[in-house]
């Protein structure tokens, strides 16, 4: 078995979208990061959902999230709502995430190693610079138990 | 809104468990990790689907995945079936990671927080020592869309 085999088509993002966008992508399919493209289509990254609340949170209670408790419910939730106009680039670590990349003829272990050592739950696969999809934690995992 | 709003039951594990069957419950649930109860069945840290596969993998592999690229696909394949008898605890990293937990009273703003800062894509939820369940990013990430 090889990567080609347990690829599966996952949602790319362009790193100038906005923010907003991402978020509805990663709730509506269920994912727990994306793929972030540069400006010529390459990917490059990825935006871990986490990240994106970071931009929903002002810093002060992110350093101390007990100080988020002193902000009544009603504006809490006002608070969430800021994202606005923000885009991808922007809740981007300072230091973007190695985006974990094999080939279509990766073995199984191959992709499990590179997993475990990123700790990332998906390597994008890519085949001459085509990114072909993504192999994701639950697929090796699945193949891992015999699922 | 507050986190007894968005709390959920997630199936735990106990830290001498068989790896084996953490795995089998991840997939199953299609989860990217599970809440580790310690032999006191308390709440204690997060497994990360990542670290199980780490276990899976030897050790020359995580340190160069291109390494495993020398093990042929009948013994690639071999290498993934050796989890065994090995428990949970194994499979946690050196220092376990820090479990986020709050109480059902958090609002959505605190949460939020705290997943952003811990970069966890779970918060547990305790009420009085007792482990109601976990918000999840995804839970939370709807909120903040509207969705």
């Amino acid at each position: 078995m090889r990567a080609r085999d347990l690829v599966a088509q996952i949602p790319t993002i362009a790193v100038d979208a906005p923010v907003v966008e991402a978020a509805h992508l990663m709730v509506e399919r269920d994912l727990p990061g994306l793929i972030v493209l540069d400006e010529r289509g390459r990917p490059f990254t990825i935006l871990p959902g986490t990240q994106v609340l970071r931009l929903a949170v002002p810093h002060y209670c992110q350093d101390d999230p007990a100080l988020a408790r002193v902000i009544d419910e009603a504006h809490a939730d006002e608070f969430l709502r800021t994202l606005g106009g923000l885009t991808v680039r922007r809740a981007l670590p300072d230091r973007p995430r190695e985006l974990p990349v094999t080939d279509p003829d990766a073995t199984v272990l191959e992709v499990a190693a590179l997993m475990a050592r990123t700790r990332s739950p998906l390597v994008a696969v890519v085949d001459a610079g085509r990114l072909l999809g993504a192999v994701t934690l639950n697929a090796l995992m699945s193949r891992l138990v015999g699922a």
